[in-house]
């Protein structure tokens, strides 16, 4: 969805007339602006003139690309598809349709408008040195069905087209305009102008609308003359005064107004795009960006907006040698393949969350968290303690970002162990157990839970606090699932394992626990506690990935071991309680928190990662794809052991932690929303097609059973799944297994993983990984910027290309993403 | 504005019939509705029926109240405001006033409206057992104007009355009903059902509305059948016609569906409203909370809404012992004493910024800013840095809140002074300069750069790095300005000083450069730098008013002083350059860092609390306001001499710090309309009224001048301001003079500050100050929870009492706030 161009050229506006309502004067209107443009000079330029009806209903002799051609004196007039009968296109349409894969999808009428235009412009450069105008004429009001029931502004969104608005005039129009305006713009749309016909006193619409649009929405309105009255009339006398009426008005002021509304906004627009580049070399510091290698402003992208998985990134001479000339789109569309950072999930310009959004603003604004309530951060509160499915977890600390709800997490943890060893944390050195390589945010407290690397390198305040774990990691190589330990640990860890199929590195009951991985963690353990005296607070893992180190697919097992080790071992005398010792949910040697930001709420394609490895951490973190990809927004949230060590006479022992928009209404509602969407995708057939690809034909352990010592007791074995378990498989992946399987031979491809939307290549690099490698730069580049069916967006880290479906992405989007990649990987030097 | 209880009572329920469009049968729904209640027994229940006409134009003898109580057999109709004129209220009441002020303002309508709602409810409970339902009818379209021209869904907005909206049933009525919808959700409305006229199979507009609304906005379509077609019937048998259309219709399931679903959605709203105190108490953990001083969960604060500065809070025995009985509003409104954690700016509920958030959601949702550019950042990044009139700074890095946005401000200036003096940040300790009762933030760098206190006693992370100054303090003590060294320090600071205004303590000109106070700043780190060999990076400050500490204001020469000598301190050798020596926008010192989170974007009534200073920082941290007070979103702006220091060649040596939603468009948007807004209103007429209150008819100095040596030169003498000059008043407040100086005089009252929007009341205890201390206790619970004109909800700060007002407070709202602070004050035991 939404592959196709924004309408965006520089030479040919495109622009398009919707109507507050239908029987407004949007054929009038577009004629009157076509004949303006075609003998008016506007902007003392000569202009060719194009007017496309993309769906259109009622009979062949009553069409408006006809009656526009009459009367605009344009001859290049088009109507894209033509129903006969003159109801609304989506019954028109299923009406003469015999199947349902007649009816025209919104892609397809989408893409067809796109490929008109295209071919306009491209038409004008060669027939001549005009300017060119296209005029899109949409059909009935603003989200008036299009053939397949999907309102108009959303079928044409990707398109972004600048938008005309003909108001309405009739009684209660004001309202549908103001109305239709806000529509428009909860869409994204930018709107031109909004045009009104003056009807000489009798509801003043236009005189209203003028003010309060300018003062509401800084939009400027326009008064176009009263249309003759034409009941009554012979064809041949209304013609005549037709004529008469095109002819004065549109040489009026007030139309001459519009066209030079829309050509200096198309100029403002193009100059705009031009200088956002260098502009922001110039003010912009970006994240993680060493600004000595972005060389030219040009290696800056320009983006004009999303939708769907796409970004409309503004060609340069680097995305498209032919990018100066005048007859391709500025804009291209490029598949987000990074999830813009791991946050998107329903979607690039979501019409329904956008909406949500600004329910949640009218209702509330910001309302202060201390000490009050409001419904949706409570009722947030209770759909991720429930989704969770842990039962220790019973309270939720809201923060706004990953960085920020791990360093409450880390507040937490420490605070309890402290409490419990009866610690004093102000004066001795606590630290975190964690694994090599994680990551946990950029504020000072959530570096340094993660051990020294190339992210807190120059950092000055930096001071790594913990003990950091090599661990076993797991891959797809050359077919085969392995489990492998890190270079020359064989002893530590085991030599390399084979494993038929992903499910089985989690099938925890088969492996059955690893006293090898227990007695190694134990030994570590007692040297660093008993031999160098080191205290530690909590142990801090990302469960199953660590993303930003390195997209590193840790062994399961070693991650339950460690969290059933640091549970038991009592960090005062070094010694392992054989069975939890207080109480089922309670912790006698540290309380372990789990960092789900990145691969927590689907991202894995479960709701949390930490089903798929049967632990019930004490102390749980999520961002990210909390608000559904829309805005910042994070949950800490923690076990009532945890929650007691705060408790206290004294203000003091409170966790004194809060940020001034702490549960902001807003992201609290969107994510309310977006969960029960993505619950609905997962229980729903939305994935069915994804998880059948992955489906194995054996025992699966559904998420959330009854925990013993912290660790599931692995379900009872399921002889074979029925076609309705697909629901429940848990190892599944966005990527098709081809795919995946494909890459892990390729002679390029060291491994490769996939789980629910991630894929993570490792790509072979002489020259040695690490952060600071440059292996898979020009593979991200190629995927970018060389011609090809599909253009994409991605990330690297090191060596390590990834790419990441949001939650919505298509199956046959991401066919087109896999055959590009393909592509690229095979045309690398 | 809003000082009316949202419309929410247990045994009466009231509910808006909205129309999607004029014309659309919103009386005949009303009086079906009516009818059904009447004599239906919904919900097994007797219910007594009201019908409210708040706006009504056409003659007497066309009114809907008429028809309403001839069909529906409720005799309780009632219309509020009738004109005789059958156009839109705005055009009616336009034509009959005399003045503007004959024309009834939002307010009277919304405040008759809602008086009349609460007499029927009490009514209802005096003179029977019944259950009651309020039917409100608005006139035309969601968005028609009322009589002052402002969309009826705007004026009414703040009794949030669950709505019914009648669909349009026309061709175009699908796009006029979602897009209606739209319009009232985005006004924070809940929409209890959506009727809708049943064409019989003309534009099937219901039957696709089914479909449409439940899937994308959750919400339920009822169809009702058609009207009788009554064109050429006459009276008599059109209302035999329509009489037993009545009889039928009242009874349709659909409509027995409509009312039970109203029935029902009250009860739930009832229900979560009661249980959310519980709830929260169960699975929220506060922030800054001691949760067990939290000893009821009836202490937890329910919000059902908010709008303007006005929270709607859920009432309990506390705030009004008569809570329980079924006549009061269950809902009462509050104003919003601490601008909701110091956020507020544009007001809660603001229609503007909700559209404006739903546009970015719209044309972006979130996009990854990594090497990329979009336009709402790149914007605001302009802005801030236009509007901060410092040209020092150059670049604008992101974050999410003011903490993370300190924290980066902290490794920029660190980095930036080990640079320069050649040190390494990772071995030794630098520390930052500040002021003694600082805050930065809760995360733990910027925890670390706050002296010891209590909000990190008990951290156990924390490691306060840095050393704090002592200073001089200004307010208003019984009529006077006065500048007061901290007790025992005359000798460091000299005496207290007494000034005549408030704006003579920033005459910068006047006190001239306070040797004293550079002499005690040089001394002082002497002895850190040379005698205890200490290192230190960045100077760090709040300007003018330490937030968190206490509401504590800075005597301004001092901290200009402070920037001054550390600018030109050598950290190295421990001299003093006599100017500064490389460059005019340099600093030989240390660089200068202002945490302008609170006081910042007109918080203090200038866009940048470093005008009050006359000093240009070279890090610039801002937050909070930035959005207009609706989400998170920070500015951690820097000069071109600390953007050098992570130039390399290295990746590690760039500031390799980002979050996943940096710079996302909502907050990008947002922030751009609200600091455009605000601007407007600084440069506008907005504020006259306040600034006049405060005119001192001397001199004052006009915010950006050229800098020299890092303090702005003082601007020449202006002989006597002219009323023109109002605008560039400097030092004004939000509170009214008078007040002010009333509160200095109060014997509750040790002194007091006012100062843009903020007033902070130091009030006299016994028991010593401080975080912990609860001498205000008292008086912020009498604010809230005592019967007054007004009920306020306010924070405090050990002995501190602030009020804050919004950027839109009017000042007859702020006036009933002062006469209730001020009785309150009095009553204090």
């Amino acid at each position: 969805m939404s592959k196709v161009p924004a309408g965006l050229w520089k030479k040919f506006i495109a622009v398009q007339v919707y109507g507050a309502n239908t029987d407004v004067g949007k054929t009038v209107f577009s004629s009157l602006l076509g004949k303006r443009f075609k003998f008016g000079q506007v902007n003392s330029k000569k202009w060719q003139v194009q007017y496309i009806k993309p769906v259109s209903t009622g009979p062949q002799s009553d069409r408006d690309d006809a009656y526009v051609r009459r009367h605009s004196g344009c001859s290049a007039v088009h109507t894209l598809f033509q129903f006969q009968n003159p109801v609304s296109p989506h019954i028109a349409a299923r009406e003469i349709a015999q199947h349902a894969r007649d009816i025209p999808n919104d892609d397809y009428v989408n893409a067809r408008l796109s490929q008109k235009l295209c071919e306009n412009a491209f038409a004008l450069q060669l027939e001549s040195g005009d300017y060119g105008l296209g005029i899109v004429e949409t059909a009935g009001g603003v989200l008036s069905p299009g053939p397949s029931g999907t309102p108009q502004a959303d079928i044409y969104r990707s398109l972004r087209l600048p938008v005309v608005l003909v108001g309405d005039h009739k009684l209660g129009g004001i309202a549908a305009t103001i109305s239709a305006a806000e529509s428009l713009k909860m869409r994204g749309y930018d709107i031109d102008a909004v045009v009104c016909f003056d009807d000489k006193g009798k509801y003043q619409n236009a005189e209203y609308l003028k003010t309060y649009l300018k003062d509401n929405m800084e939009l400027p309105v326009y008064t176009i003359p009263w249309i003759p009255h034409l009941v009554g009339t012979s064809t041949q006398l209304e013609q005549e005064l037709m004529m008469e009426y095109y002819n004065e008005t549109s040489r009026h002021s007030e139309v001459e107004g519009v066209a030079q509304r829309i050509v200096d906004r198309h100029a403002a627009r193009i100059e705009n795009m031009d200088s956002m580049a260098s502009r922001t070399q110039q003010k912009i510091w970006h994240p993680f960006t060493q600004h000595k290698h972005v060389e030219k402003a040009e290696d800056v992208l320009v983006f004009d907006s999303a939708h769907g998985d796409f970004f409309q990134v503004k060609r340069t001479a680097r995305s498209d040698p032919k990018s100066t000339e005048d007859t391709s789109p500025i804009l291209y569309p490029a598949f987000d393949g990074s999830a813009s950072w791991w946050t998107q999930g329903l979607g690039h310009g979501n019409p329904r969350l956008a909406v949500e959004a600004a329910y949640a603003a009218g209702r509330y604004g910001h309302i202060m968290f201390a000490g009050a309530t409001h419904e949706p951060a409570l009722k947030l509160a209770e759909h991720v303690l429930r989704g969770l499915q842990n039962p220790r977890l019973t309270k939720v600390f809201y923060t706004d970002d990953g960085s920020t709800a791990t360093e409450v997490g880390i507040k937490m943890g420490v605070r309890a162990a402290c409490k419990h060893y009866d610690w004093d944390g102000s004066k001795e050195a606590i630290g975190v157990l964690g694994l090599k390589g994680s990551y946990h945010g950029d504020t000072i407290g959530a570096m340094d839970a993660s051990e020294p690397c190339v992210f807190n390198e120059k950092v000055d305040w930096y001071r790594g606090r913990g003990y950091w774990f090599d661990y076993p990691t797991f891959k797809l190589k050359e077919d085969r699932w392995v489990v492998e330990p890190p270079e020359g640990m064989d002893k530590e860890f085991g030599p390399t394992r084979f494993f038929a199929e992903q499910d089985d590195i989690f099938d925890f009951k088969a492996r059955g626990r690893s006293h090898h991985y227990e007695a190694y963690i134990e030994k570590t353990l007692n040297k660093l506690v008993k031999e160098q005296g080191r205290k530690f607070g909590v142990l801090v893992m990302e469960p199953v990935i660590l993303g930003a180190g390195g997209m590193i697919f840790v062994d399961p097992l070693f991650q339950q071991s460690l969290a059933r080790v640091v549970r038991r071992y009592n960090f005062a005398t070094s010694e392992v309680a054989p069975a939890p010792i207080e109480g089922e949910y309670a912790w006698s040697g540290l309380p372990v928190m789990f960092d789900e930001v990145f691969t927590g709420l689907y991202r894995l394609g479960q709701f949390s990662s930490a089903f798929f490895l049967e632990v019930h951490p004490d102390i749980s973190v999520h961002a990210k794809l909390l608000t559904g990809g829309l805005l910042p927004l994070s949950i800490t949230a923690a076990s009532d052991s945890i929650f007691q060590a705060f408790w206290g006479d004294e203000k003091s022992e409170a966790l004194l932690h809060g940020h001034s928009y702490t549960a902001h209404p807003i992201g609290s509602h969107v994510a309310n929303v977006s969960l029960k969407t993505m619950d609905g995708y997962y229980n729903g057939s939305k994935w069915q097609s994804f998880k059948s690809d992955w489906k194995v034909n054996k025992e699966a352990s559904p998420p959330g059973m009854k925990e013993t010592d912290g660790v599931h007791t692995p379900c009872k074995v399921i002889p074979s799944m029925r076609d309705s378990d697909t629901a429940r498989i848990k190892f599944w992946s966005f990527w098709s297994k081809e795919f995946v399987f494909n890459l892990s031979r390729h002679e390029r491809v060291d491994h490769v993983n996939a789980l629910g939307s991630v894929l993570a290549v490792s790509l072979k690099d002489q020259s040695g990984a690490g952060y600071t490698s440059s292996a898979a730069v020009g593979l991200r580049d190629a995927l970018l910027f060389e011609h090809s069916k599909i253009q994409i967006h991605s990330r690297i880290l090191g060596n390590v290309i990834y790419l990441m479906a949001s939650l919505t992405s298509t199956g046959s989007d991401l066919h087109t993403v896999e055959e590009a990649f393909l592509q690229r990987l095979d045309a690398m030097d």
